[in-house]
């Protein structure tokens, strides 16, 4: 089935990284396998990073390697580092993303790297991809990291955002993607900054957006996306998630409440939201300790509703 | 201050109507009172409708006169019938609001109107508006309630919206309201309605949406008003409310994370944030045994946000 809007779903990755409980290996490619029966298109299953710094992800290789025996599934992993990148070559990860902080504050809480010193980290990523054969080659993408402002700097100014995609564009990178990591931005600042990066970059690199519902503004940030013509949004079941290094920056947009927007609109998303929602009652109880987001499931599918691909 | 956006915060009604507290009178003046000075420029303060019905409301007449001392507060409040209507107009009311279910289902449950009664019931109070000298006339509006889908009868199609709202407006309304009285509206949905009606009636007939967060879509379809130019938008403070004859529909749209979005978004809603807060406190405080929604009081303001009047 053809599909409009692409969701890419993070839990595993940014949901399990900033919750206290630890997951389970099975019960994550047990998550995995049923959102992608129920027609998810990608999945970001975990992160490259050193275990002791992110014991809920110290099995990332493994649920990688199972992830990618899933048919169609485009499997994806984040890495902080070149170190990170080999692993997800390795392990066989079909997509890989790097955050790279807007806030050189923030960069250097989360990954302990300056501007600078991330920007020469990106470099020798895209060295290494230049070694991998083709065919084990993953998807690159660049995430611009507290895009739309910082807990602990504030504001960022958008000339500095748009001014740092077209430097990375200009490194080589095929993509970079728009991070709200923290749960501040608006449409109206979503709408200029992803036009000045098209301006400056061309509207190829830009086409996802990650956002977070910490001020209850995901929503209403993804039909804005929607509309500009993003194509791919990030969204974690039942909306667990956030940034450990960004005080106060919990719960990414649900993708629940996300599809059900979509679906309603008339856009193929290839989700089966009564699947999904089954999904959600198998996280549910793999993590009886934490608390799920979003209102979609719980009010069920309104009488005589039929999906964009009805 | 100049207001791009008009909230009219329906808590005291809709929201109280459908828990089942019952706040005393003086929690409410107190509520009242604190969000009139918080900037809210329209608050709907209760319902005229039997005690008996609606005990949590019975105290609406008191309610009503109390608010009109606050200076500058535009008072509304709802009416079922011309009864109601001389009620809110003996009281003071500035402006009444009466509910037509586009469901006629759900209008027999309701108010116990098929739709020609209910048409009838708004000729009638139509008559006693033009019998009301001026000065003590209220503004009137009807309220296009389930215009996007019924719990009970399922969808409900647009055209027949359309022509009910062409026709109250030949009957000599002079606004109508599209309200999502069960949540399951969608953002195109909101745009093919709102411009169907305004090439129907006239821009100036239809300026106000009520919209629920039922599935979590409460933000997403108030960004689409405002992009198409309404210029009221109804909301509960901690997003309490619903329907009693709605099954399943509860929860209106949280005020503070729509004020939020609009003072981000550069639009003036003549309200302070940090104000409203508190007002959630006091409301929190006279209601323990509610949950209060929504995620912008416990985010907090962003480092360094400025409303949109700075």
């Amino acid at each position: 089935m053809a599909i409009d809007i692409e969701i890419s779903e993070v839990g595993p990755r940014d949901g399990l990284q900033s919750i206290r409980s630890i997951m389970p290996t099975e019960a994550k490619k047990a998550w995995i396998k049923a959102q992608h029966e129920a027609g998810t298109p990608e999945i970001e299953v975990g992160s490259f990073v050193p275990p002791q710094l992110l014991p809920q992800l110290a099995d990332t290789a493994e649920v990688v390697r199972y992830a990618t025996t899933l048919p169609g599934l485009r499997v994806a992993a984040l890495v902080p580092n070149r170190r990170g990148l080999e692993g997800a070559i390795a392990a066989g990860a079909q997509k890989v993303s790097i955050p790279f902080s807007m806030s050189e504050t923030h960069s250097v809480r989360n990954v302990k790297k300056t501007h600078a010193q991330m920007r020469e980290e990106i470099v020798r990523c895209l060295e290494l991809l230049a070694e991998t054969p083709a065919e084990r080659r993953p998807a690159f993408e660049v995430g611009l990291a507290t895009a739309f402002g910082c807990t602990i700097e504030g504001p960022i100014p958008e000339d500095r955002v748009i001014r740092m995609a077209a430097d990375l564009v200009d490194l080589g990178v095929a993509e970079v993607g728009l991070s709200d990591t923290t749960g501040v931005g608006n449409p109206r600042q979503l709408e200029r900054l992803a036009r000045g990066i098209w301006s400056a970059c061309g509207r190829e690199r830009l086409t996802g957006v990650h956002l977070h519902n910490t001020r209850g503004q995901g929503l209403a940030n993804a039909l804005k996306a929607v509309e500009l013509g993003f194509t791919t949004i990030d969204s974690s079941l039942g909306g667990i998630g956030g940034c450990p290094a960004a005080p106060g920056a919990s719960g990414n947009i649900v993708t629940e409440d996300l599809v059900f927007l979509l679906e309603a609109m008339g856009l193929r998303t290839g989700i089966d939201l009564e699947a999904l929602f089954a999904v959600r009652e198998l996280v549910q109880a793999a993590l009886p300790d934490e608390e799920l987001y979003g209102f979609a499931a719980a009010a069920g599918l309104p009488l005589g509703f039929t999906g964009a691909a009805a």
